[in-house]
């Protein structure tokens, strides 16, 4: 990629993206956020939802991440296969013009599973290239879709992913418990009495429904529902990773409102999380592929 | 009630609303279904609603059941508490009019747990007083919220609600795996695999996550995945209910569509399922109501 005049990166979601002007040096001196995840574009607008990006932040080389290469972005770039570290991304980069470069998405197949993820990667491969990481180490990534990724000598070994925020959105929209679920969760006692339930017990879709009927049998207040069905959840989601080994050490990367929910599930679970800001990753990594490219 | 002219019986659901016109021997002569469950009748249109059935099957009294009687229907029916039988209900009924009675939902309160129930009472009770099942059994009653019902000495001793069917709607409706899950599930190969799963490991919002990967990893036809993701969520609902209890005998009433499913994941389990249609049951249980009243 042309350094002299920096370029932009875009972390391009389902229903928003994040875009970043990087300078020369490498850091972010201009950024923008908005709705236009890829769910929000229309089909065959792509090319139009790319140059608004220029139109506000440029004329530059543009370095795509997310669901922006997925089958429903704009051009597909394959997911390269675990384990993947930051030479595998580069060497999967799709280039959609000389100037329009999508990161691929990682792929798992193993142990009877299937997984894939598009976007936490370049956080991941990141965050160890920064040094923000050890280069082995359980990283959990909350968002709509949680990642549990082991990374081993750098590279992302395996993961997992547990669809615990997307579950908390369907519910909290369309769901019987739509009215108690509105507000933030907080990681509180509530929280945490459900992520204890959903620590040590496997049986969340008859606990969610006990959920309203505690309040209507007056044996819950309303207002603690929101957090503890969010305990609920994320406490499940960490049972179902860490099974037995509590106590191990996790990193929760990701924005701050969710890994602060997710720290306080571990530490019922008797882990001990290390946050960190997945921006600053997100950033770390994209400017590692460029620097290849 | 005034058995001379016969009555109407309502099966007031959410999303749905039955009605039959019982003749004075207590035979179901006449009925309809409609879309008028109580969220999609407006506030206040509760008299409008009921005038309509009249209108539709005569001006006889109306006996109506489900959540007609609950905080966001007609007139609150307040739950009576388990254990409750034919005659609990029959002393909790409401009379809005002398010509307009509502039956009560039943309420479980304990081990730590609390539940409601609007609707399936009058099915229970009423399969156990036309002797369709026995005084003492485990009943399943799928629909949008999945009841297991312990019967004892013919009265509904304690329940536990499984949200598994309304996690199924949004799933199908609102989620990532939308397109994945249009059409129907059936008791199939596919269906079975995914009850197994379901069975024998507690990672449901792991899983689900897994079906779609498959897909796009092509590990797993796309056709298959209604029917597996459905297996999925009742071969862990049954898991929930049954836990190490196997091959325990299970009643299985509802609509058909349902229990044949239920029943499939049942016999995976090592369990005697029997079916039940659950009309048959309602209609036995709202005379057998109307008899004392």
């Amino acid at each position: 990629m042309c350094w002299a005049e920096g370029f932009i990166a875009v972390d391009w979601g389902t229903t928003n993206r994040r875009a970043y002007r990087i300078d020369d040096s490498g850091r972010s001196v201009e950024e923008f956020e908005d709705g236009k995840g890829i769910l929000n574009v229309p089909s065959g607008g792509f090319s139009e939802a790319v140059a608004e990006i220029r139109e506000r932040l440029g004329d530059r080389p543009l370095l795509l991440a997310g669901m922006i290469g997925s089958n429903r972005g704009w051009v597909e770039a394959p997911y390269v296969r675990c384990p993947a570290g930051i030479d595998e991304l580069v060497e999967g980069v799709i280039r959609v013009t000389e100037r329009d470069l999508i990161v691929p998405g990682v792929a798992y197949v193993g142990d009877g599973r299937a997984d894939v993820m598009r976007g936490e990667e370049v956080q991941l491969v990141g965050a160890v290239a920064a040094g923000l990481v050890p280069p082995d180490c359980l990283v959990c990534h909350p968002g709509t879709h949680n990642k549990w990724a082991v990374v081993s000598g750098g590279r992302i070994e395996s993961f997992r992913t547990v669809m615990t925020g997307e579950l908390f959105n369907l519910l909290r929209e369309h769901s019987i418990l739509s009215e108690l679920l509105q507000g933030d969760a907080r990681p509180d006692e509530a929280f945490r009495r459900g992520a204890r339930h959903g620590l040590s017990q496997d049986d969340i879709q008859a606990e969610l429904f006990s959920v309203r009927a505690r309040v209507l049998l007056g044996q819950a207040p309303a207002n603690e529902a929101c957090s503890y069905a969010s305990g609920l959840l994320i406490g499940s989601d960490v049972r179902i990773e860490l099974g037995s080994e509590v106590g191990r050490q996790v990193i929760v990367m990701g924005r701050p409102e969710l890994t602060e929910l997710y720290a306080a599930a571990l530490r019922e679970a008797g882990s001990q999380p290390i946050e960190l800001d997945g921006e600053q990753s997100f950033l770390a990594g994209v400017v590692r592929i460029a620097e290849r490219l």
